[in-house]
C-alpha cells in the first residue's frame, strides 16, 4: 500500500469529517497551509508510540489509531487549546490493509469527535511505530503551563486515577505488589478500556482556562507528572493519598494498599491534574461539571520542592514498589 | 538516556541557537506555544527517515541527522515558507550518547543555518527511526503549490539532477543501467556528499515567491515529482532531457544515457522543480543567482495530462529502467 494510499484513506475519513475552514490547503502538496485565527497562540505537541514498547504488538489496531492521537490530544488538553490540526507518521513491516482500516477507524473516531483534521504525514515501511504531531489553538496568553503553580493552591485530578497501570498488572506487563486477586470480566473490562483508548479531557482543559494556575496530565503517573509541575513552578505539593479518586472497577480488583500505589504511581490515565486557587472551588467544581468530568481535590501546593504523599493520618505514605515500569 | 536529556541536548544546540522571538514556551511544558505573525500562514509537513529505508544503518549519525531535517526544510522550501519549528521524534533501540551527541550535531547544524527552533518531540525505545515535523511561515495567499501551472509556462529546476541517485548506485544500493564505471574518491565524494546531505533550497523558494506558479521539491525523481504537479494541475508537460543539469561529478563518472536516467529519474536530490511565466524569465534567473543557486529551464507546460520525456531530437525519450528503487 502506498504513502498516498493510506493518507488519502485516514484523510478521507478526517479531514472531510472535520470540515474546518482554516485548512487553506490539505493533504496532496509538499506540505499544508493553515490559518492561525488573531488573538491565538498555536499550541504544539509531538508522542510517539512504538509496538512492544507503548502497546502490545498484538493490540487492536483501532486502539492503537485511537491512542496514538489520544495521547497527544491530552498534552494539548493540558494547556487548555482546542485541537485543529495533526500529522501522522506512520512505520508499517508491511501493507496489512486489515490492520491499517482498522487504526484508521480507531484514529478517525477520535478525530472526529474532537473535529481535529489530519493535514500531513507519511507512511514508510519499518518496523510498527507512530508518531503524530498535534497542533492546537488557544487564547493568547491562556494557556494553562505547568510553571503557575503557586504555594496555597489546591491540587485538584479529573476523573479518576490507576485503571490503566491495573489492566497492565491484570494482563503480567507489569509487575504485581503481593498477589493479584481473581477478577470477572464485568471487572477487566472497563479497566482496560481505560488503558486501551484513555479519553483526552480536552473539555475540561478549555473550562479551567482562567481558572486553573498549573495543569499537566497525567501520563507518566500522577506523583511523577506532580512533580514535573513543582520543579518547572519553584514550590512543593502535599498529596493525601487517600483522597485519590478510584472507578468502582478498581475498588473491586484491588485492596487499599495495591489501589494506592495504582492511583499513584500509574500512568497513563491521561487524567488532568492542576492547581487553582482555593477561593475558585466552586467555580472549579462547576466547570467540571459543564466538562461533564468529575473533578476531586487531592492535596495542596506548598513552599519547598518535590511532591509529598501522605496517608490517612497525614504521615509520610510509601509506595509498596518504586516507580512504574512501561508496558514490554 | 531518558528523554528529557535528548531533548535537552537538542534544545540547547537548536533552540538557544534559533532564539526566536515567536516561541512563547518551548521544550519542558506538555506542549509548545508558538505565535504566527498576522498576515501568515503556518505551513506544516512531516516526513520520517528509517533505518534500512531511507538511509543505510551504518551511515553517519551527523548525516543522519542532517537528512531528517532536511528532507522537511525542503518541503518547506517548495512552499515558498520560512523554516521556523520543528518538532523530531527519535526512536531507538538503546541508549548510545555518542551516536546521540552526532546526531544531534548534524541537526543542529542544519537547523541553525535556518533558525529553525526544536519547540518538542520525544524519545522512545524501538528500531532506529526518525519522525520530523516541520512548521513554516509564509504570507498568506502566497505559497507556491503543485496546483497553479498553466499550459505555456516553462518547467524550470534549480541546481543540478541525478547526484544522490548515483551515489547509491556506485555503493550498489540500486541496480546499474549497465557496467557501472570505476570513479575516483574525487568524484564519488561529492555525489555521496549530496546523497548523505541534500541542500534544502530555502532562499529560492522565498526569491520565487510571486515568480514561479507551481513549484514541488524533487525527492521521488524528476518526472514522478513533476507528474503530480500536473495531475494536481490539470496539465502535461514535456521535458527535454538533454537540458537536464548535470553536476561535473555526474557527468565525469556516466555516461550520457546513464545518466539522463539518473537525472530524470532518480531521487533524493531535493532540487526544487517549478513553472513559470516566460514573459518572467528574467526575473526568475535574476531571483535565483540573488539565492545564489543556477536555474535551468527543462521543458514546459501543455494541454494535456502527463510527462513527456524528450530528446534531443524531439522524440520521446525512453529511461534505461523503470522507477527508482529506495535504498534497502
Amino acid at each position: 500500500m502506498a504513502e498516498f494510499d493510506l493518507i488519502d484513506l485516514v484523510r478521507a475519513r478526517t479531514g472531510a469529517a472535520a470540515g474546518r475552514g482554516d485548512v487553506a490547503l490539505g493533504i496532496g502538496d509538499d506540505a499544508a497551509l493553515l490559518r492561525v485565527p488573531p488573538g491565538h497562540e498555536l499550541v504544539v505537541t509531538a508522542d510517539t508510540l512504538n509496538a512492544g514498547v507503548h502497546f502490545p504488538p498484538d493490540a487492536a489496531p483501532a486502539d492503537t489509531g485511537w491512542k496514538a492521537l489520544a495521547v497527544n490530544l491530552s498534552d494539548l488538553a493540558s494547556m487548555g487549546a482546542r485541537p485543529a490540526w495533526c500529522t501522522l507518521s506512520l512505520s508499517l513491516p508491511e501493507a496489512d490493509e486489515a490492520w491499517l482500516r482498522a487504526f484508521v477507524d480507531g484514529f478517525a473516531e477520535l478525530a472526529g469527535i474532537h473535529g481535529i483534521a489530519l493535514v500531513g504525514g507519511d507512511t514508510t515501511r519499518g518496523p510498527l511505530s507512530i508518531a503524530v504531531t498535534a497542533m492546537g489553538l488557544v487564547e493568547t496568553g491562556a494557556a494553562l503551563r505547568r510553571d503557575r503553580a503557586r504555594a496555597g493552591d489546591d491540587v485538584w485530578v479529573t476523573g479518576t486515577l490507576g485503571d490503566a497501570a491495573a489492566a497492565l498488572v491484570l494482563g503480567g506487563h507489569i509487575p504485581a505488589d503481593g498477589e493479584v486477586p481473581p477478577v470477572s470480566a464485568d471487572v477487566a473490562a472497563p479497566l482496560h478500556a481505560r488503558l486501551a483508548r484513555p479519553t483526552p479531557r480536552v473539555e475540561a482543559g478549555r473550562r479551567l482556562l482562567g481558572l486553573a494556575r498549573a495543569c499537566v496530565d497525567v501520563s507518566d503517573g500522577l506523583l511523577a507528572d506532580l512533580g514535573h509541575v513543582c520543579a518547572r513552578s519553584a514550590v512543593g505539593a502535599e498529596i493525601d493519598i487517600a483522597r485519590l479518586p478510584a472507578s468502582p472497577a478498581l475498588s473491586a480488583a484491588f485492596d487499599r494498599p495495591s489501589r494506592s500505589a495504582l492511583q499513584a504511581g500509574g500512568g497513563d490515565d491521561y487524567e488532568l491534574c492542576f492547581t487553582a486557587d482555593p477561593a475558585l472551588r466552586d467555580h472549579v467544581a462547576a466547570a467540571l461539571e459543564l466538562a461533564c468530568v468529575d473533578a476531586t481535590r487531592i492535596g495542596r501546593i506548598v513552599a519547598g520542592s518535590g511532591v509529598r504523599a501522605l496517608d490517612a493520618h497525614g504521615r509520610p505514605w510509601q509506595p509498596p514498589r518504586s516507580g512504574y515500569v512501561h508496558f514490554g
